[in-house]
């Protein structure tokens, strides 16, 4: 069950970098949604490889096909099949891979759990995988903000040192998109850049925070003990390669406050509460308050670099390795869609457990 | 299924902090495991309320009873159900959290989502429920100790500023178990029981963060995609009541280096493969690599505090509410155990998914 | 997870028939479900040994408590957690079964499964542990009957070679509860009854057949491959101990007619579709099409006999067993509840799951 | 999840008779099993329409394509994506169906349910849907034979009144494979295939048994109570279309004996233990106990015929609806390939499962 993700809307990924490509399967959707490749294709291409010189310049249109689970434009409510072809095959590239182990990636460790790897690129590790998550998230996304009023997006908050402020409460995706590397602070995102180019030069890589932003989410989302809405979004964002770390609302800052300044007070208003603080971000007990959730993760520097470094082959003997070719220095602006997917898969799952279980809210 | 953590040791917990009681249902465990109450509850003991002067005095013996699962001292491979009956029923302390929702608690949040509530202590979302983790976590521990050569352990590793170097390499049980806030670092510990004496002096609740650890585990446990060892401890861990942040390895911290500096190099010594450095935490790839597993988690100030505060009552008008009678002045020194029992929970489920899938490794 | 059942409302049961009872959880209840003991009892006194001269002696009055999920009389939303205690405890009857294999029972498959086993009683196989399953299906048959306006019922049709014709339409609860051996036809009852004494008096059993019906269920419950309903009762009935068989609509008969006599043909009347005979049991495509649901379950003659039978023991070496004392001649007025549970427990699920995907229907 | 099946082995499939194709995805595949389309392909073949003048014209090649998961020719442990791309689309042969439900098929309840279907041919629930399951099965067979020792296969045992005795413990693949009807007993078989053959020119269909056998399971697989191996087995078979029916060992028939008679006596020789009698179908408990497994399933007779029947249309007026061009006389040929894959599935998931729990048996 590593490869299925959520209990209702539920997602199952297949694919390596090399091979008849990758896809997802999206099973639990609700039926009569209005649904094309058009709707899922502009968050692939956010996805995608070579899309600025900021990012890895691999070519691929990654160019998505529905092959199941829609009907004249409709979803049927039947499982949605979607697959991306692989194009880029360059094996030679990868030759050197196929006796050593590149440090810091999972070549090694998947050795040591299957017995077997596929050497050509990252297989099933290579940030090629996520492709049937975001195309599965643009769904999510779709659902979310037709049938619940719940908007979704994410941005580059920081880069290595450099970090933006931005409100999760008025930021606009026209400004995250705004620049390549997805940061809404036009003129911290010009620093960024150069930094990044810079370390693209260097053959280097650096990394940094996506910030996550869920807006409009009602109160009552989320499940008391283990499947909490946080627990949920720090598991999805976890599972994204590269990704360290997760906190949300005040997060790891927040220690630094006694609880008396911490807690979020609550107001009434026409009938409405609300809090006049958000170091919750958004989720008390598991639950959404009705408050924006907002959240951070941790991306390390890409591990591959052109430089020689120390490692491994595969009969267990040192060696050094240099990465050759092409290389990401900076996985971030990437996985701002990636953030945006894998929050709006959690909050969907959430949405249709609450439907179940207490009925329409 | 919210109420459900793990995919083969799947436990099941059970119970308001007000009611017939707490408990869990463990299933999935191996067969033949030597098991009785008294491997439970030193566990339950240093989560209990009361052990010590900094944390909340609610006065509980919190004894356990096995009641299926186990005959003549061993594991049957059948359910285990555990038990804790409640005895601490004081209500008339909670008679004004029948018409008043405290500030950044879940009493909101249940009511919005289930619209109804246990208004009697914190019903589900006391720490009370995490009793049966730590019950099932005992049970875990002594799987992998005996079973796998793995050695869990947690300790306080910083009090809102009052910070501790520790070594997860070498840190030593008796060492963090040597004061009452545990600390392996008696002299900042010193330093953190001041603080959180003051704080509960004044009222009040400081955070922290606590480290946890795991040794010996084999390079291979862990899934490629989504169920990614340290995705699922990062949901673990913000499963538990008041954490706000998880990070593992180098962490946010590791977003200051270049991937030239971040990675870590393999080197290979009597047919042995490890890593010079451990910035990944033990987890590459999402797999363990043999390296020591460790990450922190951030736990928020207590939410209770003996000042008045805005609130809203349950008609949605405004109001004030001020804590009464005890408070928890630092989670921390009961989220020991705590780390420590979904740390192993973790672990052990994956230990046995590493086992169907590929065999004895 | 082999002791849950179920998606949304997802039960886990544990409990040996000796140790500390037997008991259930309950997953993932509405909220605001007015429950209290007196709800579950009932269901539980008809499944319970010694309820009338035809069924096993043993004598336990099977006194439910609910421990959690309740307040003020209501469901939380949270888990349900039930507990019956064990009382009649008479080790020194089972001996004998420390060191030997009861024919046809799981004594043997334990051991090689498990490599250990509770031999007093039969362990976690015993018909006790569907004390969980019974208490639980009655909240499901409550909201199946409040919320959905469905009605679950079963009945014995058939024991050995005596059969009785019933109509699944018409057929009400109170003529099934009019006699002992609950066949709602009192003059083949009374046979049925005659047979039963016999094999009691004789030390042998008697197997037989309980239809189940489920009515009301609305057309669109059920899902399209896997989850077909039928498959779900199917997996539901084949789990409860000693049953062999199950069949739904026209079942194993219907394979004498050709498909030409077989279909139900649709006619509509005021804007409501029927069809005008229901050889599909209710059930079309996995999914239900509105008609009534009824099924038969085959139970095997009880296993335990008052005869010297050929057996191994549990050094692998042959020897012979009689059963003593008490034993059940007939299991199938006990197992009519046991029905009437599981299907239940699966129609509410497939309820809840219907709400979730599609909506409210 | 309704699209899911198995725990650990588990499989996903996708895809409606007409758009884009059918497919599967395996997940828990072990790692490093020889495996290429050549294993995959004939079992399709088996399950292909027109393959014999006695099943459905339908012409399709059903040509797999493995597009994830493999490396070399051997398994990596991955998600294995199979694909079956669908080429026959004639849909003005379906244009009467867009209007009109087909009695005993699932348009009604599809609409039903999801408020919404794919008209053309049988969409989700088209016999087309089993590809997958048969590619999967195709795996879990060369498992079970390779690693474990298990021969899954099964035979038409019965056609409307035309019946085989059959002995499953040593039925031979080869003597199935020897006539097109796949009933192992030629005499037999000619018989059926002279009754289908008639029933296809009078344009109408027949159903009837098919017996399923796993031989060399060893004791221990299966689990005590929900996922007992007989219920697992249960599920799996209703859920294959046209099911209406399973029972196993002495199943329906098993009832007209004492439990005195039905009882299967155990001997030990050489120290392994074995019974005399198999009426337990080799699953006691729940659990195998080393004999053959043998179970039976009814098919109901295809719904569609070549004549004209009652029916509505989706206006809900009254209508008739004549089945038109090619039409399945009977299912059962077919089906035969269908229960063998669902059975080695469950096989194989318990045989993980078990291995997972209680280490190598």
């Amino acid at each position: 069950m590593a490869n299925s993700f959520g209990h209702l809307f539920r997602i199952t990924t297949w694919g390596e970098s090399h091979g008849g490509g990758v896809g997802v399967v999206v099973d639990g959707c609700p039926p009569r949604l209005a649904l094309t490749e058009a709707d899922i294709q502009p968050d692939l291409d956010r996805r995608r490889p070579g899309q600025s010189k900021i990012v890895t310049p691999r070519k691929e249109s990654d160019t998505v096909q529905i092959l199941s689970g829609t009907f004249e434009g409709k979803t049927l409510g039947t499982p949605i099949s979607m697959w991306v072809k692989n194009e880029d095959v360059r094996s030679e590239a990868y030759a050197e891979m196929a006796t050593k182990f590149r440090p810091s990636h999972a070549d090694y460790t998947y050795v040591a759990k299957f017995g077997i790897r596929n050497w050509q690129g990252g297989g099933r590790t290579s940030a090629r995988e996520t492709i049937g998550r975001v195309a599965a998230g643009a769904i999510a996304k779709k659902i979310l903000r037709e049938q619940f009023g719940v908007e979704v997006l994410a941005y580059v908050k920081q880069v290595q040192r450099i970090a933006a402020q931005i409100d999760p409460e008025s930021v606009k995706a026209k400004d995250i998109e705004a620049n390549i590397v997805r940061c809404p602070d036009a003129a911290v995102a010009a620093k960024m850049i150069r930094l990044i180019e810079k370390m693209r030069k260097a053959g280097d890589s650096v990394g940094g925070i996506v910030e996550g932003v869920a807006r409009g989410v009602p109160a009552g989302w989320g499940e008391p003990v283990f499947d909490r809405l946080e627990a949920d979004l720090a598991k999805a964002m976890l599972s994204l390669p590269a990704s360290k770390g997760f906190d949300i609302g005040s997060g790891f800052g927040g220690i630094l406050m006694t609880g008396r300044e911490h807690n979020d007070p609550f107001r009434a208003r026409a009938g409405k509460v609300f809090t006049t603080t958000n170091r919750s971000g958004g989720i008390q007990g598991g639950i959404s308050n009705g408050e924006t959730i907002y959240f951070r993760v941790a991306f390390k520097p890409v591990a591959t670099v052109m430089h020689e470094q120390d490692t491994v082959d595969v009969d267990f003997h040192n060696t050094t390795l240099k990465g050759r070719g092409r290389h990401d220095p900076c996985v971030l602006p990437r996985a701002v869609p990636m953030v945006e997917a894998m929050t709006a898969l959690v909050l969907v799952d959430h949405a249709l457990r609450q439907r179940a279980q207490c009925g329409e809210s």
